[in-house]
């Protein structure tokens, strides 16, 4: 039975400017901090079940050590594991505990050269009792600081490389349904992937030209209402942090805010909204060139070719 | 490999006053109509991708014909075809076409006496060109009428039979998933399950008394803002249409808003918000007597002890 | 020229535990502190332009000392004290400062009982530059703590006494105009009145019997839009205190939610939507008794017979 | 005692295409139709108290007839045409029923063109009893078609004159108060006036060249909540409607969409949030040139130098 990965698990962030990232994070976009142990900082939102979503470590490169996912089982990290072998591809392995949080773990590379990371077992936290939820099904209490998101959504990576190769890796042998598509002359520019029934889990679009080969474009992470993206825009801006947005995408229907982490570089989507896929043969939704804007953006603060700057974070 | 259920697919409901249920669900709720073959009325969101998700027909008594689910392939249907018989359960077999848009299914009653229907082919009509959504993943234009919600979210059913019976074959057999429940003093009163990341994709609650030991409580369809609650709040209220809400579940932590078809007495939740579950090894949420209250209501209009009136939609 | 309200200045309330109240107004309700001189705290909204809108100090029996109105211009507090000099009024005169940010005052008691102050000049502070809003139109930025409401909107006071006394004195003497009421048997039973085009500046309820017969009932902050009274909700929820709403009020059509200040006995309505009064000749809305519960509750949790508790703020 | 203007009142339109501009402002933006005489459609929002806020008609060249407000009292007309006389300006006089459900009035242009009615009586039509609220205190049912705004809420208008002259006759002969304005290295370039606490009824904006000395830029209509701009953005989008926003203004604070009219070129604004000035020695709010792109656009989609088309609506 071939393994699955069951969810996106956290992105493992360093930072140029580790105090200033903590402040964009913890007191702006008001995610909670379940530990922190030996400078890394691992953070969750406030319904994130496990032990974190986000570390952040101070580095002398803003990059992206690796993108983790949780599988369906233990066995599956086994799984995946021979099947990387079997694709001559290099697997590194690592125990329990190397990650506070997370169990066995493996890391590899995609065929553009992000890192991803696959474990199971992970430690569901609880909050402390003065932060916790009074609901019985929500870690943290809501609404304590900042922007304060519920949980980690999905993330976005650019590739310079032959990004054919890693869409059909990331389909054949990670399992990742192709949800929308826009299709270029020569063949997709970008995918919008997931193995759950958001829209996408993971998104990798092409660039012709990037400082990295392999680049973080952001992390996203949800709102429950639309207004709270708006209240964002109002926090953002009274915090002098530039934004792209608010805007409703075409491609997955969500509503956007696009910041950048002033310590790191790392772009941030705020995101609510959007539709849910649960029809078990869902043909990707294809865009073409000439629909590419409409894709982008319904309508709103356009995103096309706006950059917030030009750090690139490297996620490899 | 074990067959599975991919997603709730809809509700066959007979109504007593069919002009009236039309009136309701067209105008007020605001559902699209796909087609009307021989007196049947073929409903849906304005996103429900498949043919429908809500059939109304006249009748003399109002009930639910059947609850009709999607698998994740054609050779599910046979496989759960084999495993009910193992269970010694009657099967009714029905080849493509008995019901419009719907491939060859097969139905049966649950222990409760409920009856499911189960089937993977299904027809994923467009709308027409006039009412098409300018969104290639989106099927008609939504905000056209009335409330107009996005998709079809759930059943709610009743029971007065031993409980656990139903529990068991919901999970065994069907391959639910216990998300949260209430438990009492001689165990499960009420369980919410799901084959999606939903919470529930139907929940199942236990009475001692009621005119129908199958009843259908409610059918839910989803919106994809608590603000848009609130506006049908005003349409109904506007309509004459009596609703318990808005309010916000503990369970699910949805917004609510209850309201009954005055044409068939059948109850429709106007659903919210609320969150989903990604952990493949989700421990079911557990829920006291003495924390009913505050599962069934977290804050607003309380549900606890209301009815809309005391119709029952029999679903045998 | 008859002298004329400008607008509702603010209420100065004392509390029976003041550390509570701060707590419930600083960091649940997000009032900012102007400043606290000689124990005497003076808290804000966000966008409030004046010195400050509540002002909480401690003492022994929980009271409002007086409901303080702006004047439009400095001769208009003269020239009310002429008017209740005519009326045979007692009035008692405050020179500036006697309360910090505002001007030479005079107090006195509708004929209900409760104690009104009048003034013209105000301090207009600004925030602290780490505090300000980057909008010139703002004071402090939006979002800082808890819930965050934008303004102070109205006061609603309850009397036993000859309630058409006050009603005349309050349009006749004062000026405000009736917007909207509810007639019982013997005459009117609850009047919204204003001097703006808010439908209520101030609401005066006859009840038969009350602890004293000038109470307070609440005062009112308003938010900008009914998501904001949701996301109130939940941290009203995620603190213990407990709320009635939300829901829609007939009159005003105003979104509400009631909760208590732990420490006074205070209650707070957070309030948001409902309409404006542009009309010069606007005829004063009757709600006959049958229509009460719809004047009371649009729609929602209901408002009518319920209390959060039965602490009484006496304000003469 | 010097005559007083209460609010806005109605706009007088001329389309080239009136069953273009009907659709658009009966079926997307969801105006109600009071009555059609002589081929003169009398529109207003659900909420609106008078006979009409908007009038339609067919014509050769699209433009306003006239921008009307709303006096005080009747006397206020009289008062205004002595007003005028003193200053010379040419008014016209036309009596009750020239234009259905307005009372004897006054036209007369202002310095820079802009053709501005007075009267003071209306009709406060009823709606038919099939579309009248249940709501005492509101005339039709909400959300009946397309947007739905509440209200008529202001006017902008674009000059070539010297618009000093236009500021002055605003405030000293009409009584307007300035409430924010931009001023730039010659004087004030665009100014945000009011009589009611809104912080404009009418803006005026010096243009260095327009086709026509006396532009309408827009009329605007409000709705209760910034989530109902969001869906108002998707039913345009769904109507392939050219908009700008959604966005927040920094002047007025309020969430911004822009639309044409396909029949006659008018824009309307769609309106929401914003503040209050109850202040009565409220000091205007300057903003500098350098500061003009955050009082045009304090987020989201900018206004600043974009146009939905080059089609100038002259108002005189």
């Amino acid at each position: 039975m071939a393994p699955e990965i069951a969810k996106l698990g956290h992105v493992a962030l360093v930072s140029t400017d580790l105090e200033k990232s903590l402040v964009f994070f913890k007191e702006i976009i008001g995610l909670e901090e379940t530990t922190e142990i030996d400078g890394v900082h691992y953070l969750r939102a406030y319904s994130d079940f496990q032990h974190h979503t986000l570390s952040i470590e101070a580095g002398e490169n803003a990059h992206v050590k690796h993108i983790g996912w949780r599988t369906k089982t233990a066995d599956c990290v086994l799984g995946f594991k021979e099947l990387l072998d079997e694709q001559g591809i290099a697997v590194q392995e690592y125990p329990k505990g190397t990650t506070p949080g997370i169990g066995d773990s493996i890391r590899f590379q995609l065929p553009s050269g992000h890192t991803f990371e696959l474990y199971n077992e992970v430690e569901k936290s609880k909050a402390a009792s003065d932060k916790a939820s009074i609901l019985k099904n929500q870690v943290y209490k809501s609404w304590n600081k900042g922007i304060s998101p519920r949980r980690f959504d999905h993330v976005n990576i650019h590739t310079t490389t032959d990004v054919d190769e890693s869409y059909e890796f990331l389909m054949e042998v990670l399992g990742f349904n192709m949800r929308e598509y826009v299709r270029g002359d020569d063949g997709i520019l970008a995918g919008w992937m997931s193995v759950t029934p958001l829209v996408h889990d993971v998104a990798m679009i092409k660039k012709e030209t990037l400082p990295t080969p392999a680049r973080l474009h952001h992390i996203s992470y949800w709102l429950d209402d639309t207004q709270d993206i708006l209240r964002a825009a109002d926090i953002l801006k009274e915090n002098n942090l530039p934004f792209i947005g608010p805007g409703k995408h075409g491609v997955s229907q969500a509503i956007y805010l696009y910041v950048m982490d002033p310590g790191s570089g790392c772009r941030v989507e705020l995101f609510s909204g959007g539709y849910l896929i649960f029809e078990p043969d869902w043909e990707p939704v294809e865009w073409t060139l000439e629909e590419r804007a409409l894709s982008n953006t319904y309508w709103g603060d356009s995103v096309q070719d706006k950059e917030l700057n030009n750090i690139t974070i490297e996620a490899r």
